[in-house]
C-alpha cells in the first residue's frame, strides 16, 4: 500500500501525457453527438472518482451528470432511455460483473460508452465504444490508492478533452500540476504518522468535505475501514450540519474522531462551522489540506493525504494494510 | 415522534387521494415535453426519497434520473445546460436555501421543474413550475418520518402519472395499498420496541439493503443518529461487500449490531451473503422485513420499522427523541 502511495505522481503524470490524445479524440465525439447528460456507473473507489467525474462535468463544462444505480438495470432488468447520454464505466480491474453489464446495455440503449479502467482487454473496455486508461500498472494493495488518482486524472483529461479548444489547453495547463501537489502532499508523511501514533485509540471517524473535498471523503473514510478496521463514515458538511451533527455528543471520546478535508475553495465557510459545532460537542478534530492548489485539484493531494492517515494509523495498531479482513480484489456482485 | 410515525397510514392515503390529479398532468406534460433524464435536489431525509425516486423512475419507466449535487450551482456558481431535463426539488419545509436555489437555476436553464414539498406557498413551490403537496400538516418532530413516506408517495405518484393510460392506473392500484402496508408495519411496535430494549446497549450500527430497501436503510441509519445518537451508517449490500466489510472483525461486539433491510425483491441473494459474511466476523445482525408487499413498494412498511427501531432505541436509553441535540428543522447551508 505505502509503495503504490507514492507510486502516484509519477503514475498520474503517465497516464496525464499517455490518454490526452484520446481524450482529446473521444471529447471531439462527445461535442459531435451532442450529449446532453452522463451517467457514470463504478462502485467503491471508483465510485466516489465518479462523483469527482460528476462535479468537474457539471462545473467546469456545465453538462449534468449522475451516478448510474446499476441494480436498475442488473437487479431489475429495467432498460433505460439513453438516447443523447453518454455513459461512462469506472472500474480498476475493468472487470465489476454489474458495471461491465450496465454499460453493454447503455451500448444497446444509444449512449455514447467510455470505458476508465486499467486493462484495455478487460469486459469492460470492450464493453464500451472508448476507453482510457489508467496504465498504472498491476495493483497489488487491496486498498485501491492509485487507483483512485489515476481515475480521477482520466476523468479530469475527460472533461478537459470535451471542453475543447483553449479551455482545453488551460485545463491541461492546471492539470499538469497535480503530480507535483501529489509529492508535496507525499512529503508531509513523517507529520501523518505521527499524529496516527498519537491517534491510535481511534476506532470511530467522520470524515467531512464540502465541494471537490466531499468525495474524498468518502474515499478517505473508505480506506480507514479497509486499512486499519475503523468505523469510518464520509459525509458532506451540508448533510452532516442536517442531522448527523445530533450523534457528536453521545459519540465524543478518545475513540471518536473528526477528519476535516479541507481546500482553497468557497466551502471553507460550511467547514468552518461543522468544525465549531462538532467542537462545542466535545469531538477531537483533525483537519487534512488545505494544499496550495486550485479547489478542482484538491482532490490530488487529499485523497494522498488520507491515504497515509490511514496507512499510518493501521501500522500504529500494528494491522497489516495490505491484508485487510477478508476482502479480495474483484468483489461479484450482480 | 411516535405520532408522526402512527399518523403515517393516514398521511399517505390523503397524499394519493388529493395529488393524483396534479400528478397525472404534470405526467402530461412531462411526456409531451420528451423529457430525457432527470435531476433530483434534495438534503437529509428527503435525498433518500429522492433516491428512490431515482429508482421507480428508471425501473418502472426507464427514465434516466441522477441526484444534483447542488454545491455545483450553489457553491460553484456553475450553469447547467438543462434543456430536456426535468428538475425535482424535494424539501418538507421547501425553504432549503440550496435547494431553492438550484431549482431557480434549473427552470433559468430550460428544465421543467416540480416542487415537491409540505408548503405550498414556500419559496421552493414558488420557484418551480409545478407542484405536488405533501399535505402533512406540521411536522413537529427533528426527526422527519411521515415527511419520507409522504414525499415518496408524491414522487410515486408522479412516475404513474408520467407512465400514463393503463400503467398508470396499474401502478396507482398497487400504490394505494401503501397505507395498509404501513399499517401493518406500524402493528409490529411491540416487538421492536422490546428488541430495542435488549439493544440499548448499541452505540454503533451498519444498515444494510439492496435494490429499493438500500436508500431506506440510508435513512434508516440517519433516524438512528438522529433520535438515539447512534453511530450508523447505511450502506448497499453490493458496496459492503466490496471493502467496508474489512472492519467488521474489529468493530464486532455488544456496541455493533448489523440491521439487514429485506424485502421481496431480487437483491436477497445479495443480503444473504452479507448477512453471513458479518455474522462469520462475529457481527450481531439483526433483519428488518420482508414485508407481504412488492418489492417497489416495500420502502413504506421498511421505513415504518427503522423509524420504530430508532424511537424505541432513543426511549430504552433514557433519550427525548424529539429534542436530538443541536438540531433545528430547517439547516440554512449555501
Amino acid at each position: 500500500m505505502r509503495r503504490e502511495i507514492h507510486d502516484q505522481p509519477e503514475a498520474v503524470a503517465r497516464v496525464l501525457e499517455s490518454e490526452r490524445a484520446a481524450a482529446w479524440d473521444i471529447g471531439r465525439r462527445l461535442r459531435r453527438a451532442d450529449v446532453r447528460f452522463v451517467l457514470l456507473a463504478a462502485r467503491g473507489t471508483s465510485d466516489h472518482a465518479a462523483i469527482l467525474g460528476k462535479y468537474v462535468l457539471g462545473c467546469k463544462l456545465g453538462v449534468p451528470a449522475g451516478l448510474a444505480a446499476p441494480s436498475i438495470t442488473t437487479l431489475y432488468r429495467s432498460r433505460l432511455r439513453l438516447a443523447g447520454a453518454a455513459a461512462i464505466g469506472v472500474s480498476q480491474s475493468g472487470r465489476s460483473p454489474d458495471i461491465v453489464e450496465f454499460m453493454r446495455h447503455a451500448a444497446r440503449a444509444g449512449a455514447l460508452t467510455v470505458a476508465i479502467t486499467n486493462d484495455p482487454a478487460s469486459p469492460l473496455a470492450r464493453a464500451a465504444a472508448f476507453g482510457l486508461f489508467l496504465r498504472a500498472g498491476p495493483e497489488r494493495s487491496v486498498a485501491a490508492t492509485k487507483t483512485f488518482t489515476t481515475q480521477l486524472a482520466c476523468l479530469y483529461l475527460l472533461a478537459a478533452g470535451w471542453a475543447g479548444g483553449r479551455r482545453a489547453e488551460e485545463m491541461l495547463r492546471e492539470l499538469a500540476r497535480a503530480p507535483e501537489a501529489l509529492a508535496r502532499a507525499l512529503a508531509l508523511e513523517g507529520g501523518i504518522a505521527a499524529a496516527m501514533r498519537r491517534a491510535r485509540g481511534v476506532e470511530r471517524c467522520v470524515v467531512i468535505g464540502r465541494g471537490y473535498p466531499f468525495p474524498v471523503a468518502l474515499e478517505t473514510a473508505l480506506k480507514l475501514k479497509e486499512a486499519a478496521g475503523v468505523f469510518a463514515e464520509g459525509a458532506s458538511a451540508a448533510d452532516f450540519l442536517h442531522g448527523p451533527i445530533a450523534m457528536a455528543p453521545r459519540q465524543a471520546g478518545r475513540a471518536f474522531k473528526a477528519l476535516l478535508l479541507l481546500s482553497r475553495g468557497p466551502g471553507g465557510g460550511s467547514m468552518r462551522r461543522v468544525g465549531l459545532r462538532l467542537r462545542a460537542a466535545g469531538v477531537d478534530t483533525m483537519a487534512l489540506g488545505p494544499d496550495p492548489t486550485p479547489d478542482w485539484l484538491s482532490p490530488f493531494p487529499l485523497a494522498a493525504r488520507g491515504q497515509l492517515a490511514a496507512l499510518h494509523l493501521a501500522l500504529a495498531r500494528g494491522l497489516d494494510p495490505d491484508r485487510p479482513a477478508g476482502l479480495s480484489k474483484v468483489t461479484r456482485v450482480r
